[in-house]
């Protein structure tokens, strides 16, 4: 392990980190918030001085980096882009706990949007800001970002991007990996701007907006208010509910509209499903939830809302879903695991995983009825390599027994069944809101420190997909030769 | 597909069971039971014309079994088994409903244990008799019954084998497979006997006594009292948990044991691990559920019976575990999941299974960090060959997939998550008590009667494995030429 490399990279991040601060400080200049302001600036030299004083110790020639740094560098960045994000909260006073600011921060990167704040109309705007921009840079990922920026940029980068990048298999688009990069978040920065052009169309104050554009375009679910959506427009509403279905496509999709390949568009098996179940799904719960609204149109919408919310694994509400029937409560905690599409910002197992088992298990079924014949299994029309089956197969295995290991602890806690395995289902896949005690209407104030560090591990567990954060923290790795 | 030859085994295998139930005739008679001693002549009946209706119409000289014929007999067997052993228990009118008497019979069969008799009490002997022998032949499996008594038996049985034995790999023990099946039953017949003498020198009374052995060594469940071991004494239950985790061990050990190699025995992974998971599980419950009971003893006492009947997936108990803590039932609800080891009478995933999975994740975590590495998976120190470890992800996958659209799918009911959710866990894993409205004080008859034919179905699914039921009735298996 190149340790040196590996922490100066830490420490770029962390003056990233403090830059992207300054925008929070602008916030709080123009509301003239002069606590918080303080905080930011406090926050800002803090991230500076460790950050350039990791760089400054850690000057190194040795830049190459191989897939073990990749994941090394992505899973200490974002538990340390949390320790710091969260100072702001904390030296505010908002969140004083350092706990539940940390809780909070992770949450935010993670584009979780799992809370601790029980009355959100109290935090400042410049905290309302920094809190609803963590899920805007954690969507994308905040080393993608740092490489669209970077001047000169080996190709083993691509190490970097495979590790922040959600998904089975990250292409590049482009044939340059800084290109790649520049043109996700550039698409990035498109789509987000139109979505807050729209929220404002419909008369949402521009602030608001805003901060609901970056709260949807990363997946994510910190909002202004502490009903959510409830008490916004059903056009604000719809809107958002397209939003956040966007936000949970393959950028790659877009990409090959932008280069006018509609064809290869319409040849994505991952993108068909994902609006098939969202579909189904809608038409399940709308017909489920009917008697209990009153009529088939609102039934509709916050049965299409609340879908699009947790399969894109966003985690806006606009209906306190606790309440439906187990049958929809069910169909959301299985969107929770099943998550978005790959090369999204959304998270969750991903709807390319799913597929890509389904029809492993086809194969399967096949060799058993027919020992001797040969299967192979065809993605998008591709033949795909084993290793990549074989990659997903055993990413579905880790994937259950973090799951079960997480209910497992967690219900150390005081809660019932149905808190905790939504909790765990809603903090690993990034969506928020859970059921029960951490339903719509509640928050996750109410769990132990434990709990909640143990939840914040989960969240980014979740966000990385497991092993670049494993890597991480395994001291193994740090210390073997 | 050779459906002359599938459609006159179903039929042999239901004149077995006709034989089978000259068991319970006797019983009738030993108690004067005139009702169910009707009941189960008219059921006698029945069987002999359906089954030697079958032989006599199918009759064939092809009698080669492919895989696919395999499945096919298998799965379809054990629907028709049910089917049929359902009959007693209507005609008696001691479970009138023939819904009732289906769950209750694959509830057998498949040595669940789930019940929908809410006063076992009022049951017959003769009744009682069939009801828990119905676990004894389900456990060890009819058709390698049949395997150990046929004379002539082609070694393309092995086909029929795989399909009804639990496990990733079905090995032969003896070169021949009528002396495997032979080797098997026998080490079950005299396990199932010295369980009972045990038993009977507790001073169990004769009849209980042998109805909790056929319950315990099938890993079923059924006993003959509604709140099942709590009544019986210390002795009793340590005797019974005991069984349990004996029953749950694969049967080639005690064949090793037989033949004097206690060195491979030391081999097994599986064996240790299954071990392992136990102790921990108990420690951590009795700990854990310490303060809801007057000493460490019985503490002690409750979480080893209840660890026990949950991994061997038996499902009697002692306590109403519904009443301990979260963190106590979310490990059973685990256990349930992982259940014994392949090879046993028990239901779950495998312990087998669950390690293979593991070294699956510690060889994909390698390769992420040595692309170039070459790993292989060793299992009791022989290399693993790559198509038993895909066929385990696939399965996995598709065990996963069944659970979570059972799960969706029994929500239509009225019951809570935690009822359906451990509903799902007890009866796709074939333990019987779930949690909640299905805990161990209450019983499944307040399901609907679609929920109580789809947990039947997951019964049989998660007994045969998934795919033998799945080929079973697909159309197109039958139908294709």
């Amino acid at each position: 392990m190149n340790r040196k490399m590996v922490l100066s990279t830490i420490g770029k991040i962390l003056i990233l980190e403090a830059i992207l601060m300054l925008l929070p400080v602008i916030t709080c200049i123009i509301y003239s918030e002069f606590g918080p302001l303080v905080a930011f600036l406090k926050s800002i030299a803090i991230a500076i001085l460790l950050g350039g004083g990791l760089v400054a110790l850690n000057r190194t020639k040795h830049q190459v980096i191989y897939a073990k740094e990749g994941f090394a560098i992505v899973g200490l960045a974002w538990i340390m882009l949390s320790v710091i994000g969260c100072l702001p909260f904390v030296l505010s006073g908002e969140i004083p706990s350092f706990i539940d600011a940390f809780f909070e921060t992770v949450s935010g990167f993670t584009t979780t949007g799992a809370s601790v704040v029980t009355n959100v109309e109290e935090l400042s705007h410049g905290i309302l800001f920094w809190r609803s921009f963590t899920h805007w840079v954690g969507g994308m990922g905040v080393l993608v970002f740092i490489m669209a920026l970077i001047p000169k940029l080996s190709d083993r980068a691509i190490h970097i991007m495979r590790a922040e990048m959600p998904g089975p298999v990250v292409d590049k688009v482009l044939p340059r990996i800084k290109s790649t990069a520049k043109t996700l978040y550039l698409i990035y920065v498109v789509l987000t701007a139109v979505l807050t052009l729209f929220l404002i169309a419909g008369g949402m104050p521009v602030f608001e907006s805003i901060l609901h554009a970056f709260g949807t375009a990363g997946t994510g679910g910190f909002g202004v208010k502490s009903n959510s959506f409830a008490g916004y427009s059903p056009y604000l509403q719809w809107v958002t509910a397209i939003g956040m279905l966007c936000f949970g496509i393959n950028f790659n999709i877009y990409f090959l509209i932008l280069i006018k390949k509609i064809k290869s568009v319409f040849k994505s098996q991952e993108l068909f499903v994902y609006l098939g179940i969202v579909l189904l799904s809608v038409a399940s719960i709308a017909l489920n939830i009917l008697p209990q609204y009153s009529n088939f149109n609102d039934a509709l919408r916050h049965a299409g809302f609340q879908v699009a919310s947790v399969i894109s694994t966003t985690g806006y509400v606009t209906t306190d879903f606790n309440l439906w029937p187990t049958f929809s409560k069910v169909i959301l905690l299985t969107l929770m695991v099943i998550g978005g599409c790959a090369g999204s910002t959304a998270g969750g197992l991903k709807v390319s995983r799913v597929v890509l088992l389904f029809k492993n298990i086809i194969k399967e079924f096949k060799k058993l009825l027919h020992p001797h014949s040969v299967n192979i299994i065809k993605s998008d029309g591709k033949q795909l390599n084993t290793s990549v089956i074989h990659g997903v197969s055993a990413y579905f295995a880790i994937y259950f027994f973090c799951f079960v290991g997480l209910f497992i602890l967690i219900s150390l806690d005081k809660y019932s069944i149905e808190t905790n395995l939504s909790a765990v289902a809603a903090c690993f896949n990034n969506i928020g809101p859970g059921l029960a005690d951490v339903g719509p209407t509640s928050s996750y104030a109410g769990y132990s420190v434990f709990s909640k560090l143990l939840l914040s591990f989960a969240m980014l567990l979740g966000r990385l997909e497991i092993f670049p954060l494993l890597i991480a923290v395994s001291p193994s790795v740090w210390f073997k030769k």
